[in-house]
């Protein structure tokens, strides 16, 4: 199982943006809506063994965590609203601190980076980390910010983390996540 | 300068699509909105030295070639409604045979394929083709294909060029242009 956790610094969490702006009123809704694809789908298949978590910071309820299993979700299509409307359709969900499936595959509960850090071990994309194609072994779990840089108390909380690179040029997140998929699956293959 | 070529099959070649609806009214056209960003994007900036082709063969006037070039464009975000935008607001501009500046940086003409390679030359991404890891040097411009596989007819054209894989899943075209940006990258860098 591969993990993928990215921060949404200003994303929206409850159902009051727009689908039809999700740059905007969805506070860069857009940039997780392009990882959910890039962590999950391959040509005419999905990526079973992968989930991918949206950590949303942004107003009113935050933090909240959104999590897309690849082995289970439906009605999921690469097109970014696609993923924006099955976010929008769970965020809004009463939720606690432990996930509830509120759409098939894809679930949500409160709490943000410091409850994801505490249950499992994850390693930083960063480009001053260590080169992908170089390391010997890679882990199994990757967090990536959004457009911004992560936050001061965000950069404390993953001080221990190691850290990778997926070459030389400063990539989107989920440009990112697509070159990481490409190394892992040359070695699994 | 690197150019990238994608043959929408379905995309359709006048306005009377919906900005909403970008896989079904305009013919997959959300395929060929990522294969814009992931050929032109790099984090907050813009890969200055790529264009972009769309080849759209969809109804009701195909085909024609849309050109997004990175060193001109503006107003160019990297979310699929932002390039879908540029492409609805060239689409319908009156045009001939040579391209035609319809929007800043945004290029529009009639004819496709046949066109295109009679101009330059091309090596087309596919996944039998060889590995561009282990390939000492590779060509500046590549061909992919959206969701569906080359016409027969496309094939014919395409036969004299070489054949290109970025690794060894079959991957969608916008996640076959970041790995082979990668692949780039390193060899520039």
């Amino acid at each position: 199982m591969i993990s993928f956790a990215i921060v949404g610094h200003l994303a929206r969490t409850d159902g009051g943006f727009s689908i039809n702006d999700l740059p905007g009123s969805g506070g860069r809704m857009d940039v997780l809506c392009r990882c959910v694809n890039t962590s999950l789908f391959l040509s005419h298949d999905l990526r079973r063994d992968v989930d991918c978590y949206l950590i949303l910071c942004g107003p009113p309820a935050g933090p909240k965590t959104v999590k897309f299993s690849g082995e289970l979700v439906r009605s999921l299509s690469p097109d970014e609203r696609s993923a924006a409307a099955l976010i929008k359709k769970v965020i809004d969900t009463p939720c606690g601190t432990e996930f509830r499936e509120a759409a098939q595959g894809v679930f949500i509960r409160k709490g943000g980076l410091e409850r994801l850090l505490s249950e499992r071990r994850f390693a930083v994309l960063d480009e001053k980390g260590a080169d992908v194609r170089a390391c010997a072994d890679l882990p199994d779990g990757f967090i990536l910010s959004d457009h911004l840089n992560f936050t001061a108390q965000e950069e404390d909380l993953l001080h221990n983390c190691p850290r990778y690179s997926v070459g030389p040029r400063c990539l989107h997140a989920d440009h990112t996540i697509t070159v990481l998929h490409n190394e892992l699956d040359r070695r699994k293959c």
